[in-house]
């Protein structure tokens, strides 16, 4: 064996496995990088009033000379939402469908991402038949299926092997827009030899299959017939198929469409313009003209499925909506499912609108929605039909891998070839071997508002504290001549306990505080530090004896000089 | 018609509608109240650092001269757990069957309620066949199944008519006790004519049965079978049946058990006392004997269903429990379903009990766990079989009071008899009509540490602020003689930016303030309500313009006066 001296095919996950969200992986092989999709992460609980999320691209960087490009699979903010933070410092050719490339140029666009090359990116529209060579790499595409069109896999032909990217997939026989998945191409290259099999596993573990997009055309047909006022449809604004499906439902039943929520319009915007949504003549109204018709003739398509604060839907619901209010026999179809964390959200929502008189259409009542990710027997059909020699779960949190390499060594891949890289692992491919060759550098960038990057652990672990316990701030003034006691301790308080009606609590707190700094001499007074903590230890005590909390506490020393 | 001379029967809810927690009911009939449980709700992440809730007992407080007792229908927290809350301010007599009392009667002993005439409380031992007679109230008991053993629910004899609450129920025909559903009861009653219905609707809009308790016997019994090494089972620790279950499939196995959790202990204890559980001589082990056990002579039944952080299971999971430590290939079979708002919680514990190499048996793998409570079958033969005049759904957020009215009708209850009441609603029921007759005071009570109710909107409201942007405080010390500005802006933040990266930052905002502050002139500084606000609106434009946040921001003003 020479392996040592064979140059190895890497494989580094920057985001997106044991994790659904920021999608991220680098190809390497010698001098040449190509990276797949570069998408931003929703924050959970304990990133508290954190925008997004997005991967760390310190290795990327430090590598730009061999970057030939990011391919985009496909249109989710979880697979191009990262672009707008990270070209500023990678400003390399992008390559995707055409609309993915419309949907990301419209993020850049929006996000007004300067300093470069007065504004010019290099964005390149390429079609699932296409050939890319980028260094060492030849990569072809395949069509997939999913809750956005113009999806695509990708075969990347490296010298080590050929190496299959599932994208985010399902395999639907009746599509909405006719366009199956190209399984015959993935037979093709199986019946060659595939090194690597890198699989979306969101849904892994759900038996049977997913069922096919068209089924929710046929469940709306259902409820359109049994309604007599306005109807209201709230669904991702991504999923272009969902809103043809909704736009030729109201086509049949002669119900106007008008169109709520900037992300919902915004995407309507760009599939009607690249050719990928039809709406016939006339359909389209504005709200304000929608609210004038008779309620039978109308539908309104809206943001706000999985009950976020500001979307439109939620606004309805809580009747503080500008121009849509909710009517009694109003019936409004929840096309969409939680995503894990939301359920209450949703669930608010739905309460607040049956409270309103509305009908609410949801999960329980039928098939309004389905989902665009592949179930077991669809990953299976992947797996038999590439026969590869490694596999590679991504998309998808531990368990989903799990469940995938029970399907993949029931499939017969022997269990040692069933990779499950975590994040920021190298994996090198060679011929005849896989071995695991370290790490780089990798981690969430959280993105607060304007910064980029500059709210840590220490920040993020002050707002837990402040949001479960509250803040009490302690002012004392030192007179720099004399180095002693000038004024205070004035107390003050957020988040504690309402101050006006616990006066006495605040004034017992002041009183302990002032005797203890009474206690220090001189000396111990001009360190500062030392009074610091004198006044945390107290005041802890002191709470936590009297009513059992334990609240930031954060003393302030400010220095009076005479000028 | 006379009915404004006829007393009327008042039934209040004070919790545990359009909600699922906190449950509380009044009946008031002339001079006499009766109340139906006093639990509590876990709070909703709106309500940060809040670590219980309670029902408002106002009204009752006010009235406590009419007031004869609190009727406990089960030992659930959302129905027990406001005992030791509320009965320093309302020592009323308190009735519930042996397993509720004993759960009822520990809580109170832990918590250490003081001031109660020397701890003494009035707990009354009732069972399913008594009568028991309070003021105009005569009260009958029908067995139920649900989740916890003794429950029960009331037929409530009233001068109006007859009420019937089914408490939480289900409908199971082999409970693992033997003891059924006393459905024979409500057959007779219903022939009897019944005023109103008051429903479990914690299901309603789940179609179908309920699956008996008997079916995860089954399931665990084939699971176990399938594991060599240790076996870790998680469920609620009040689910004396599930822990019946698990101990007796493990003596099967010929497997010893050990117990992990206070709470389960705790259960565990009070159930074998008084006899609603029966562990075979010889199966309890401490779990330090166990560790010196083979693997598969061992189960552990743990708390931490739920993935709550500090529960035994999440410790173990991320390896940091004291005296146990998953090992590869350990079984973790976790019996229960994961309460709304929990769903990440225990997929991240799940997530990292593979990554620890166990193999863990969830919900995609079968019936490890069924629901307690009633699915629309059985509601609808409760409906049926007592053929109340009038229905009211309760335990359920709106949606499900929704689908129970759906169901009524369907079943030939009048839209108009269906009584969808709010928390705080008095309802009148008569003998010939029913009537919405105003509010009581009624609201959430916080209990946070030791502190009850002191937690309001506002401290919730900076809470969350706090815990999304992070707080500036800005410290001024201003002469009292002069009035005028003596030393600071002094700038100090928590969980804003990381301070020592953002000097300059900060740096800027103190000139700033210090800018706009010396253009003030005397007059101005010494309204410091204007000089707070100059502050506040000076450093909020500057943040937002230079980093897009809107932190909390609080000044503060100390005077300085020589002594």
């Amino acid at each position: 064996m020479n392996n040592y001296k064979e140059k190895a095919l890497s494989v580094i996950p920057l985001g997106g496995i044991s994790e659904i969200g920021k999608n991220m992986m680098a190809f390497e092989y010698g001098d040449d990088i190509i990276i797949i999709d570069a998408g931003i992460k929703f924050p959970t609980e304990e990133l508290p009033g954190v925008d997004l999320v997005i991967p760390d691209i310190t290795y990327l960087k430090e590598n730009i000379q061999k970057i030939h490009g990011i391919i985009l699979t496909h249109g989710h903010e979880d697979h191009v939402g990262a672009l707008p933070f990270i070209l500023e410092e990678l400003n390399v050719p992008i390559y995707g469908t055409s609309l993915t490339i419309g949907i990301a140029k419209r993020k850049l666009t929006d996000r007004d991402v300067k300093n470069i090359n007065n504004n010019r990116f290099d964005l390149n529209v390429i079609d699932s038949s296409d050939e890319l060579k980028l260094g060492s790499f030849k990569i072809n595409f395949f069509r997939v299926n999913h809750s956005i069109p113009d999806g695509v896999g990708l075969a990347i032909r490296t010298p080590a092997g050929l190496v299959v990217h599932s994208g985010d997939f399902k395999i639907d026989h009746t599509p909405v827009d006719g366009k199956v998945m190209e399984l015959n191409k993935l037979s093709r290259w199986g019946s060659h030899g595939i090194l690597l099999f890198i699989c979306d596993t969101t849904n892994a573990g759900k038996e049977g299959y997913t069922p096919s997009e068209k089924i929710v055309g046929e469940t709306l047909y259902d409820v359109f017939g049994r309604c007599e006022k306005r109807i209201i449809v709230t669904t991702f604004a991504s999923n272009v198929h969902r809103l043809q499906q909704i736009i030729n439902v109201a086509a049949d039943f002669n119900r106007r469409v008008a169109l709520s929520g900037r992300s919902m319009i915004n995407v309507v915007d760009v599939a009607s313009e690249l050719g990928y949504l039809h709406i016939p003549e006339g359909t389209l109204v504005e709200i304000e003209e929608a609210n004038k018709l008779s309620p039978d003739r109308v539908v309104i398509i809206t943001t706000g499925s999985q009950g976020e604060p500001m979307a439109a839907l939620t606004r309805m619901a809580l009747k503080s909506h500008r121009l849509i209010q909710i009517q009694p026999d109003d019936t409004v179809i929840i096309s969409a499912s939680p995503i894990p964390g939301n359920e209450k959200l949703i669930a608010r929502t739905i309460d607040n609108l049956f409270r309103i008189g509305a009908n609410v259409v949801y999960k329980v009542d039928g098939d309004v929605h389905v989902s665009g990710h592949a179930s077991n027997e669809e990953i299976k059909i992947l797996i038999k039909i590439l026969n590869p020699k490694y596999v590679l779960p991504f998309h998808g949190e531990y368990r989903h891998k799990i469940s995938f390499s029970h399907m993949a060594e029931d499939l017969g891949i022997p269990k040692e070839n069933v990779i499950l890289a975590e994040q920021g692992d190298r994996w090198e491919f060679y011929r005849k071997m896989a071995k695991h060759a370290g790490k780089v550098k990798t981690g969430e960038i959280m993105v607060d508002g304007l910064g980029i990057g500059d709210v840590g652990n220490i920040v993020l672990h002050d707002r837990q504290t402040l949001s479960t316990e509250g803040i009490i701030i302690v002012v004392i003034v030192i007179d720099k001549k004399t180095g002693m006691l000038m004024a205070g301790p004035e107390i003050v308080t957020r988040g504690f306990v309402y101050m006006r009606e616990n006066v006495q609590l605040i004034n017992n707190a002041k009183s302990v505080i002032l005797k203890e700094l009474k206690n220090l001499n001189s000396k111990q007074f001009k360190n500062w530090s030392h009074v610091k903590g004198v006044i945390t230890k107290t005041l802890f005590s002191f709470v936590l004896k009297h009513i059992g909390r334990k609240p930031f506490i954060l003393p302030i020393v400010t220095e009076y000089q005479e000028e």
